[in-house]
């Protein structure tokens, strides 16, 4: 009876990951409520990671750190709904010393819904900002030439 | 580039939908939050009416009515914590009138997490109860016969 | 410029608690989330806590434990919108061992919105129920008594 | 036994709006999870608005519209974590036709945590931009003068 969550795929330089939207999504406007999108694209970053083969909770475990997000700019173009089918499309930019860019689209068909540029941080356990993993960055540079 | 979300499938009677726990659903006891296990059955009761061909947002808007979660009896077993890959088996009961009993149990691997007994009612437009759609209820007799 | 967070008072034996609802907390049917409840009520729990002079977060970092919910039970009687006024009513039932019952009532003005029993274990840090400090139990047994 | 929810109030010319950290708002890395701010910020926007005598649902309900983020800007200076004791200060920018700025500062004593400008757009029921009452503009005006 098992059955492996979804955590989408790579597509041409791009990891795709869809989503339903549910009533916990959206708000008494009948619309999704603007924070959580930030949840979407948070799920988005971590199932890239996922499937980039970065492991997220054995990096925070063995000392490794943590991504924090240390600077978010999203505009809202339109409105998602309740059941709306969505897609997070995520692109890795600039990887620098502890810093990495992504850049995250929400879509619904054609249409963008959400747009947003998210800096994080690895931050390592004593709390303070710590380098990227060679590989990791290695890993990224080579997911951005997938087709 | 388009890429349809998951919705779970039917099995055994049972609906079977699998998630990952990602930051979002934990909190700083480093487990899933308690509550948050309510939306996962949530997401699991919708798309098990998605999978029977029930359409939710239509059934609103058309006038038909909306689910309202009436009485809750959740028992925590076990913990869950971040990147977990968790199963929520729902069975739909009893229905009569405008309720319906929904049982669901979320999985990890063998492991009981959380068990709960739902019962849900059809409110129409007017904010009162009302029958559930014949066809609703043939549909739920069907599917508990699913192999 | 400081200003405390409001945390509730004690009064006729009970933890008093209000709040207001936000889009936060509201869904595309236009009334409070269900799983929010849960939410409002740990809120509640935890400021009882507060003003009881236990500190959760001391407790947790020094090894005495944390509180996890282990049972609910909740009745769901009528729903409440934006900007409701709530009060979230609070009495602890039986102590005993690791265990602790909560009553809780959310009220809007006269009118019951949900009525909950929560049931909490205390968890050492070794991940198992251990017993609650005999000055918690006869801190809350006082605070029955309150006028 | 009626207690009125806080809704915080106007000092020199900003609404101070206190909040304590719930395990609701913080995730295994045992701070708050980074969208929860917004959730924040968005109570916070919404108590300004009733401190200023601006009845938010009554203005849903009438027609005359909703406000919805259309951009946010967000820097995260330093992790907030349980039962932290923060103030959310808002301040009103610029407001013309639909738009209006908000700049708003979550902090913990002397130090921000996570500072932020919001662009709100005023909705009507035919979901398209809709210029703001005068008289908001004008409350608005007056309260930035606030000693």
């Amino acid at each position: 009876m098992h059955e492996p969550p979804y955590s989408g795929r790579f597509e041409a330089g791009a990891h795709l990951f869809a989503l339903r939207v549910y009533f916990e999504d959206t708000d008494a406007g009948g619309v999704v409520y603007h924070a959580n999108y930030l949840r979407f694209m948070e799920r988005a970053r971590s199932d890239m990671m996922r499937v980039a083969g970065i492991d997220q909770r054995e990096a925070m475990e063995s000392g490794v750190g943590t991504y924090v997000v240390v600077e978010v700019g999203m505009r809202y173009k339109m409105p998602a709904r309740l059941d709306d089918d969505l897609l997070v499309v995520s692109r890795v930019g600039n990887m620098r010393g502890a810093l990495c860019a992504v850049h995250q689209r929400v879509m619904r068909g054609q249409e963008t819904v959400v747009e947003a540029d998210i800096s994080v941080a690895l931050i390592g356990p004593s709390g303070r900002p710590t380098r990227q993993p060679r590989h990791w960055l290695e890993t990224f540079e080579r997911l951005k030439g997938t087709k």
